[in-house]
């Protein structure tokens, strides 16, 4: 059984664990205040462009989402997402345990638009008993969103205006952000993030770390006292320099986008091979998570061979399955898969 | 400079750490529904006698804490706790923050007894206007305590009566069971505490493991829908089976037990120096985790050597430190701390 | 200025009035322990037909709902809503301030079916990945509905027969209960609620009461310490003879009833007023909220003399407006409206 | 039976029934919007001395607590406030359940004092890992005190200076500020609490109202968005004019003082018997609780014909008892008390 199923079903890349053997019997502080954790902060601000944010490391996305979410805001506001938003329906409620409404608005393609946001906070200011529903305080959205898309630039710029013009939070889920930084049509940099959102993370988990997703946070209100908020939500790793060991090996030599690219690359094979097989895509994905379109005999056939999510049972007996691709997938695996698809 | 801070200063032992490599490029499913999980459990369950428990793997202890506090309790319940107790001052009111009062009782060794709980419990129960104020529901101790000190046998089962007797749950911490359950005076087994406690956890992070904390639960009300909220509290890692793996390594030929003992004669030697200086203990600790009383020369001295922890300001130039000591604690690094000591 | 924007525009109906007064010097029991609490909850036992049932009084409809579904649920557990539904939309995020997300089912008349409720149901448990999502714990319904409907007595028996069949609890927000009861068409008892729901309000405040509203328990697992978390969440009211008093007066001579059937009578005159004219209405509701849908012009016109809520700008220059009867809504502003209405 | 258990055994003074009875049959907007509330809050402002404080009415204590306690603080900080204190010990856990811990100190006379403060501060910001540790970010005190004692204005201060410069928040529990401003030796005004603390409340229910609480906020960032958190919270009363008109009945005759100083009085005379029969009593009380400790002999004898508080158990066959006097204390009964306690 070759599995497709996530991105997260092996160990780490080579490079992330040999820092870790390398460095195992050293004594260092903990919770995320060693020499290591300082190096990949550094790191990270390197590439982001600005001398300016704290970078946190936390465990996971569920940790990492739910505490910033957490952190910043106040008990009758809600945050902005798409309904197909990971913290809308895989994160068993994590948000409202917080305290906090989900405002979902539709999206086919896991992207919002500023109109969206603008009509949801025009509702709500225009309603003169708004005390009696919950204020938007934030957006968020993802990059690479749940369907592998990815947002431009521009409409980036557009959301952030929006929030900054009206005082909403805007926050980027990035558990697979490598992914979304080197699609073939990206346009958007780290430095554009860091500017654009009050925070985001670049996700380590699903590109190639054992686990670890660093937390970029550019507005001043949101890095008050983050720190013990983490340590609230159980987010602070004790032995922390395993997560800034990782951030380390990821961004010294670019690894990090290496490894998302070859990803890409495979993974737009995969999309070629449904394609030319008349195939449809369920989203027009450019990274490692590729959504075909396919009749259930194939999806029958498929199964004896690759484990893949089954995404969406659709009519006329045809299924959205997701096949994801990550740092380890091998060359071989994925041609005997396209082969099979293609015959 | 010699750390003796924490046991959590190094990273893994190497048996742990080795698995991980080997298995690394194995794709597996997620979120603990691996086999290395199941190979641990299965580990667990016979070093507990029972097949009956069901076993969870945590990152960390206040994410262990939280979730099972928050999953058992009814919003109106609090948890009775040492005031020592690590819940009650060193997880930034993670009890509270999922909306339950901790009820402190006070004890001078960090262990609580039964007529502590029983006096607690009767108060709350003979007031009349009992549904103002909160109510018990839980008993929660740590094996060793905050103090390093441990429970007798005849302890546990004492609380453990009083608390099925009066239906609430009995939570034992074991961040540092290991050191607990090797001590030289410990007449507890894994066994006793599946049959007393409701649940409990045994540490890794502070024993050996690169983090990694496995939750035991034998009160069938506590195993309904547990994976649940450990996702919703951001407490299911992706990469689940980095922890059954070190927990087999653990397990596999007591592994765990060979790491605690050691420590705690190491700890010993500390403490036999310190009395034949004339100090005195601030704790009748005869495990990992040592707390001499120190006059305050002598704490400037090593200072400069050794890190280690201010415990409390004691009257008279004194201060109560902690010297605590880890699997990878050498016996270089211990005989001159020992000779410093004396000297 | 004549307004017809809620029921609770006015003070209470002078019968409750008179019993605050006749019996304000008299010294009792605070918190609801005094005999005309348990007074008002005989009769109300008795107009259920059952005697095994709790009955606590709250103050207001927010209250009533977070206090319920706050005592109900596990920590992972939500709530299945109309997405119409007060929860979902008019309490600021009470309930996910409470730990919980509102699932929402869409409504075009602001009841839900079996059906909705079943595929929701499904959906959850037919996810092998489930416990990433929120677990649906409780149905709740409203009756009347937001838009004036009411349910029959064959649709809230599927709706409970399927809850109990699968664990859930069924919750019904009675704040107009009156007005769903004495509907032309309804063949629902008070007693059929409470054989059918869980748990289930009697709504005072738009009922003719000053405030207040009666919860009435029968499920006995949500008896249990209801008292605390009322209490917790401040919903006890120091003198809570006041409900008590206003509830048997209420139901000592079925005032309640004749309120709302009162209220109805003249709403139906409304309706017949618009329908005369040629006007639709957004929702089929024989009780006291009537929704026209107005041209601009008439909603202009109208508002010059008249206060009612603006419910939703259509296309076309259209607009749903409703108008609301209470207690103590005079025949002459009635007359009036109509009249103006016609013309 | 005479009652003396509280100071809500009876409804309300007669003058703010007439305002109720009178405005019966007004139309008016709900949720505190009306001119009702307004008059109530002109005639707050102006006691207060300060036009720019914001005032809300809300129908309890508990809901007034966590409600303005929630609206403050951020997810990791805590509440200072006595052991004694109301929210610490009789309102079921309602700030916990907003998430919060309670940072208790020690109090023998119910009041705390300005080094308590410093100490638990300085020892949490002395703490170089105070990340792991709840951040004192608010202190609560209560005038009076549980203990009927009250707060020089000299003390006052020096907490409110504190706070300021420590960038704490001071909040102020008034629900029997009536009886705390009208005791002989009182030297605080409604204009030193306005700019001493951030928020307090001025408490309606003990002080001769069927209900409410007038909250009074001078600090700008708590001002914010305080009705969308009352209405989350269920603090939001539908037909709040309710609350508006009692308040203009008390404050605008000055009635609210007369109410306080009569019950003073009154419970001068309990306490002046009480001494002159050689009785010790708990605490420092000159206001309408008083604190009597009484052999066990004069318990039961009183019993038969008086109801009052148990408040504690001492050694030697002795009780502290409560009395409390209400605005609707008979002078009759008090004489009989009297003449029973010296007999």
């Amino acid at each position: 059984m070759i599995r497709f199923d996530s991105d997260y079903l092996e160990g780490a890349h080579p490079d992330l664990l040999k820092k870790i053997l390398e460095t195992n019997y050293e004594q260092t502080p903990g919770y995320g205040e060693d020499i290591y954790c300082d190096n990949a902060r550094a790191l990270i601000r390197e590439k982001c462009g600005r001398e300016d944010i704290d970078v946190h490391f936390l465990v996971g996305g569920t940790q990492a989402n739910l505490t910033l979410i957490g952190a910043a805001l106040r008990p009758h506001q809600g945050v902005i997402s798409a309904d197909t938003g990971h913290i809308n329906v895989h994160e068993t409620g994590a948000i409202e345990a917080g305290g906090h409404k989900i405002l979902s608005v539709h999206s086919e393609d896991g992207k919002i638009r500023v109109r969206s946001i603008k009509e949801l906070y025009d509702e709500h200011y225009n309603d003169p008993s708004r005390e009696h529903s919950v204020q938007p305080g934030m957006v968020y959205i993802s990059d690479t969103t749940e369907l592998g898309t990815i947002y431009t630039r521009n409409e980036l710029r557009e959301i952030s205006d929006y929030c900054k013009e009206k005082g909403m939070y805007l926050f980027l889920d990035g558990a697979r952000l490598g992914y979304a930084l080197k699609a073939e049509d990206n346009d958007v940099s780290l430095n554009d993030l860091t500017n654009f959102c009050d925070a985001f993370y670049i996700g380590g988990t699903k590109v190639g770390a054992l686990f670890g997703e660093a937390m970029v946070i550019s507005h001043p209100q949101l890095k008050k006292d983050f720190r013990y908020i983490m340590k609230q939500k159980g987010g602070l790793l004790a032995k922390g320099r395993l997560i800034g060991l990782q951030f380390t090996a990821l961004f010294e030599d670019d690894l990090y986008f290496k490894i998302a690219g070859r990803a890409n690359s495979i993974a737009l094979e995969i999309r070629k091979a449904c394609e030319e097989k008349g195939l449809n895509m369920l989203s027009d994905s450019k990274t490692n998570q590729q959504f075909p379109i396919i009749p259930d005999e194939l999806l029958k056939s498929l199964s004896k061979h690759y484990s893949f999510s089954v995404w969406r049972k659709l009519p006329g007996g045809k299924t959205a399955v997701r096949f994801c691709i990550s740092w380890a997938t091998s060359g071989e695996s994925v041609r005997e898969l396209i082969r099979d698809i293609k015959s």
